[in-house]
């Protein structure tokens, strides 16, 4: 589906935005870009701001009208700040984002255009008129108007949001997380149960917790452990703990100093 | 909730991404930025991307650790891109701004932290071991870094995006869909079916309609403009269109035409 989505930048002033814009589009594996009469581009500043996204820069296709840029797109989703007085199909993010999806499952060989207008003056009504939706970025009304390349982000960022739902892959780091559970594997009953043990065993020694009116202390405890789902190796570490807390209260630590004095 | 959320930047290089996260802040109407020795600030790029959110600036705080910064917080979110063996909770933003409303439900005064790292290293393991949440937005791993402020842009997106929702506000400007409305009557069931009689009639006079084989045609045309909900001012468009049509069939047009000839 991302392949078949393309951005559109009409009339674009400041070529860092271009580039701002790029190097958004391919975080969220976007790679499409058409620019329709852009004030200055190529420009170094485009470059400088994809910071590494120039094979999008590149790639982009540079026309002279909004027409040419929409030539063989099912769907047109065009952003819009101000407020209009035409009644027209206005979707958040969200919902272009799955608009973008549904169109790709109805036909996967159909073309996606997202259009942003110009930084100060967004699409003109005759532009917007060529889109059958509108995508409003639900900005606090008293300062609506975001940077060029974060709109671009935001829409970049929910498409590939949905997409990663519609395809089951996950929307954290993979890796890390299969990374982090190598050697941490969790701790068994078994060793829970001696945890807690060592737990009461060692509060009564340094009497904290009096076996006579235990006031449902360790079941407390349990409720917080519980929760966090120990590991092994963080069990031996709560334990290492307890073994050295015991030493301490039975005198054994205090000894040993007094032995180097 | 909002008012509750603090951005806190780690040791920015560049003013105008402090500038461009505060901008981006403001649009989605958080308020709150702190700022952890960042290399040079205040600085007029700052001032320059802002683009008017010189209040949020000028409201900053600007402190030397990220300790001092973190003062007060119940929960600390911080963005993490690189590959880490620790293994951490890790949410995406959509996920980070439910625990952000978590929170915020079960303590109305929890302060909240969001924290960002530099351009390029990020959050060092010290640093990220102060979050109890890593955030990950869940970029192309071939290309996983964010500008700093569009990483911004997305986090106080979604957490924007969780507030309306929660306190049933529209994630669309609601002005425009009312206004739109104004002036914008659905059209009656009495008009509508007068407009689909003129239809076939007028079908029927231009022979595309043959009234000994219909086809279903007209049934086919009510789903159309069916779904299409058509207003009383629409219904009076298209029988305007009809009528011109049906002089046309007819020949008065030609005629007219010939007698300027």
């Amino acid at each position: 589906m991302l392949e078949k989505i393309r951005v559109v930048l009409v009339n674009t002033s400041h070529p860092g935005n271009i580039g701002g814009a790029a190097r958004a589009m391919k975080n969220m594996g976007l790679k499409s870009l058409v620019l329709v009469d852009p004030e200055k581009y190529p420009h170094p500043d485009a470059n400088s701001r994809a910071a590494g996204a120039d094979d999008v820069l590149d790639n982009a296709r540079v026309v002279s009208t909004l027409e040419e840029a929409l030539g063989g797109c099912s769907v047109v989703l065009g952003t819009s700040a101000r407020d209009r007085r035409i009644p027209w199909p206005l979707v958040d993010p969200r919902e272009a984002a799955d608009l973008c999806l549904q169109t790709w499952q109805a036909d996967h060989d159909a073309e996606i255009a997202l259009v942003f207008g110009r930084e100060y003056a967004g699409l003109t009504n005759a532009e917007l008129q060529r889109c059958q939706y509108h995508i409003h970025i639900p900005s606090d009304p008293e300062f609506s108007s975001l940077n060029l390349a974060t709109a671009v982000q935001v829409l970049a960022y929910e498409v590939r949001m949905t997409w990663l739902k519609e395809t089951q892959q996950p929307t954290h780091m993979p890796e890390v997380e299969a990374t982090g559970m190598l050697g941490a594997a969790p701790a068994t009953h078994d060793s829970l149960e001696l945890f807690y043990e060592h737990l009461q065993e060692t509060l009564v020694e340094i009497d904290f917790l009096d076996p006579e009116k235990p006031r449902h202390l360790m079941a407390r405890l349990r409720r917080i452990y519980g929760r966090s789902q120990l590991k092994k190796s963080e069990v031996n570490i709560l334990r290492g703990i307890l073994t050295e807390t015991q030493k301490a209260a039975r005198g054994e630590v205090i000894q040993r100093r007094g032995e180097h004095v």
